[in-house]
């Protein structure tokens, strides 16, 4: 296709959005350019201002330009319940459930063939965050993967011995799934049909 | 949900994108800030670059940032065949079909109860692209809607007894439609089909 240059720059860097291909790229494009000029300038501050100044909150490890994420700073939420996921993706999907206890977000799971060990996944904050804090009940929401297992069980024994209630996740997630991809009647349904988890 | 202010905009920002609803702009924006924060702020230098650097090709009036656009340009397109559009969009679709002559592109249709009229349309650049060229045809490929179908009839008028052949896409296109959204393989389709078109 005979696009001019700016054009096809914006074409190749819509590409990196999640799910657009070059034909909805392109239309994208064209869109924006023709009937909505204030609205891609609008998009490009935003993006600018995201990238560059968003950074992780300072208790749960998710994404926020604020010390504390507005999930932390809300004084209504329960402080008796944890719940452990591998991404802010997960916190999102989980909070979607109705789930309203406190997060804790770890940097991906263990993965020892990349070299990612407890420290390389915040297992030490998640220690301390636990220390910090008044749970009862700790959830472990990692993805419901082979690696998110293995993570799941990791932490359950770091914890073990503290008189905490430890469960997983169940009913409803597909095993081998991303967490982030599942509906959020399954993902309910999997927080309420929750186990307890041994060591 | 308990975005950060930042990420907050950063998704209602992403919403202007055609095709993008809030669970997919929430993705997006996550997505971006976890995995490919170059690639957001290159989006962010493209969308400043193309929303404030393109404008219209002189002779054509496609979207391009340069004088002639890269379709004008090329000399080795037909100039004895005139495709006249009524968007940049359009350009890209019939392109897609094959088609190597030049374009016109209309900033959209007739609409008098909307006060478009011819010249806010640009059937006056469009007569004098004519008389500057050394075209045998004109095809109508405005848009297979009530005020594509107008907009074509009166471009035939206007264009009537200087010995041109006039013709209008015809089989294929699916009447009330939007050129931009048919297949490639419809259009062809239409394309080939074309058929003279009276005053
Ligand atoms: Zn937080
Ligand atoms: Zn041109």
């Amino acid at each position: 296709m005979s696009f001019s240059p700016l054009i096809r720059q914006l074409i190749d860097s819509l590409r990196i959005l999640p799910g657009v291909g070059q034909k909805t790229a392109q239309r994208m494009a064209l869109q924006m350019l023709e009937r909505d000029r204030s609205g891609g300038l609008q998009l490009a501050r935003a993006l600018t201002a995201a990238m560059e100044g968003v950074g992780h909150c300072q208790r749960c490890r998710t994404l926020s330009e604020d010390a504390l994420c507005p999930l932390c700073a809300d004084p209504r939420r329960d402080d008796s319940l944890l719940c452990v996921v591998e991404g802010p993706l997960e916190v999102f999907a989980v909070e979607q459930t109705g789930f309203r206890g406190r997060f804790f977000v770890l940097k991906g799971h263990l993965s020892p063939l990349d070299g990612l060990g407890p420290e390389a996944i915040g297992i030490p904050e998640l220690l301390a965050r636990v220390e910090a804090g008044s749970f009862s009940e700790i959830i472990l929401a990692t993805n419901p993967t082979v690696e998110g297992e293995a993570t799941a069980h990791y932490i359950a024994q770091m914890l073990a011995g503290k008189g905490l209630s430890m469960t997983r996740i169940a009913h409803g997630v597909p095993l081998g799934g991303e967490l982030e991809m599942v509906d959020g009647g399954t993902l309910a349904h999997a927080l309420a049909g929750r186990r307890p988890m041994g060591a």
